[in-house]
C-alpha cells in the first residue's frame, strides 16, 4: 500500500463476448458501486479479449498504477479460460492445484476427461489466498490482484470475500440534487462552485423524462461538512434559475 | 487504414459517473453489437474519469493501435465536459466554433451566460466532420477518432452517422448452440476443435436457469462454410455427451 489518503483501484474485464456484443457487461457497475461504498476510488476499467498478451500487458500496467486490481472472467474450465495463467505469468509465479478448490471440484463425480477440465479451475498462483464462492470453485487474491468469475452472482460472492480483505480509504459521500433544469442553465455557476470547492467533485448528469429535460447535480467527497455547504449552494443555484427540484439524495 | 483483412476498433468511455457506480454504462454493449454487425472487430474498451491527462493518454494509445476509436461522454456544456479539448490536444489541433452546430444551438434562446455554456458544445477540432444528432448538437469525427455523446439515445444517433462513414472489414458471422451441458463436459473436445479450426473463434458461456446449468457454445468467423462445418461438429459433440440442445442461432 502506498502511503496516502486515497486508495485506488482498477477493474480488468476479460472476455471476447464482452467486446463482440454477445454479452452485455453488468459487472463493472456493480463493482464500481461496491468499491465506492467502502471508500475505494475506482480510477479506470479496461475490457480486453481472451488473448494472453493483452491480458498480461493490462495487468502489468494496472497493478503498478493502482492499489488494487479486480479482474472478472476467464476462470472457467475451457480452453479460452486463461486468466489464472496470465496472472501467474504477469507476477512470475507458478500455478498449482489448490487442495481446497480441488476437493470442492471432486465432490461432484465426472468422467476423467471432464474432471481434468474442471480441475483447471483449481489452479492458482503460488501464495494466493482464496476468495470464497458458495456456488463452487473459489477465486483468488495474489499480491494486489483479485481474480473473480465473470458470472455475476458468482462474482458478487467473490467480491464480498475480497472486500473483507481490503484496507479502505476514507468513505466517499455524496449529495445529489435532481431538478428540471438544463445543464446549460447551471454550467457556468457550477464551474465557479467547483473552483471554490477544489477538494470536492461536482458532476452533472442530464436526463429526459417524457418531454422534459433535467439534470442531476452530484457533489462527492470525504469532507461531510464541506459537502453539506456545497449542496446548499447548489440548491440555491438551481432555485435561483427557477429549476424545479424533484429529488434530493445522500450517499 | 492499415492494409489487412480485419478492421479494428477501441471504445473509450469517459466519465467519473461510470467509475463511481452512479451511472451504469449501457453504451459499450450497444457499440460492440453494432460494430460486430458491420464486420469491425472491437478489440479493447477503456473507462476513464473526466481527467485530461487520463483521456489524452488513452486516446494516444488507442488511436495508434486500432483503426478506429469511438469515445462516449464529456461533450456537454459543463466544466467537466472536456472531451473535445482532450481530442484536440491529443491530435495537435485547435478547437473552433463550428457554424452548423452553433446555429443549431442558437435556435433556442437563452441568457448570455447560459448561451456561452451551451456554445461549448459547438467546439470541434479543425478539420472535423460532423456526426449528426437529430436531438441537438452534433458529435464529430477527426482522423480516426469518433466523438459521441454519453446519453444513450444521442449516442445511438451519432453512431449511426459514424457507421455510415466507416470502411468495414468482412462481416463476422456466428453460429450458437445452447444446451443443458456443463462447460466441463465439453471443455476438452472443444479445445481440440479450436485447434482444428484456427481461423474461427469458439467461445463457451455458462448460464443457469432455475436449478439447471447450461452452456452456450458460439463459433465466430468470416468463413461461412467453415463455420457451418464447425457448428455441425459442436452439435455432435454436445449430443455425444447427452446434452439437451435448447436453442440454435445464426448471427
Amino acid at each position: 500500500m502506498r502511503a496516502r489518503d486515497t486508495v485506488t483501484a482498477a477493474v480488468l474485464l476479460i472476455g471476447d463476448e464482452l467486446l463482440s456484443g454477445r454479452t452485455r457487461d453488468v459487472n463493472l457497475g456493480h463493482i464500481a458501486e461496491r468499491l465506492t461504498a467502502v471508500g475505494i476510488d475506482l480510477r479506470e476499467a479496461r475490457f480486453v479479449p481472451d488473448v494472453e498478451d493483452e491480458i498480461v500487458a493490462a495487468l502489468d500496467v494496472l497493478r503498478a498504477r493502482y492499489d488494487y486490481v479486480f479482474t472478472t472472467g476467464g476462470i472457467g474450465p475451457t480452453h479460452d479460460d486463461i486468466t489464472a495463467d496470465c496472472v501467474a505469468k504477469a507476477l512470475g509465479r507458478e500455478l498449482y492445484l489448490h487442495p481446497d478448490i480441488e476437493s470442492i471440484i471432486r465432490r461432484r463425480e465426472a468422467p476423467p476427461e471432464v474432471m481434468a477440465s474442471r480441475l483447471r479451475m483449481a489452479r492458482v498462483p503460488e501464495g494466493a489466498a482464496l476468495l470464497e464462492n458458495p456456488f463452487g470453485p473459489h477465486g483468488f487474491r495474489i499480491e494486489n490482484v483479485f481474480v473473480m468469475a465473470g458470472i455475476p452472482r458468482v462474482m458478487h460472492a467473490m467480491l464480498t470475500s475480497a472486500i473483507g480483505r481490503l484496507e479502505g480509504g476514507k468513505p466517499v459521500r455524496s449529495r445529489s440534487i435532481t431538478a428540471f433544469v438544463t445543464e446549460s442553465q447551471v454550467a457556468s455557476p457550477l464551474g465557479q462552485l467547483q473552483a471554490r470547492y477544489p477538494d470536492l467533485d461536482i458532476g452533472s448528469y442530464p436526463f429526459s423524462r417524457g418531454d422534459r429535460f433535467g439534470t442531476s447535480l452530484v457533489a462527492r467527497g470525504t469532507d461531510v461538512a464541506a459537502l453539506e455547504a456545497l449542496a446548499a449552494e447548489i440548491r440555491a443555484l438551481v432555485e435561483g434559475v427557477g429549476g424545479e427540484i424533484v429529488e434530493e439524495g445522500d450517499g
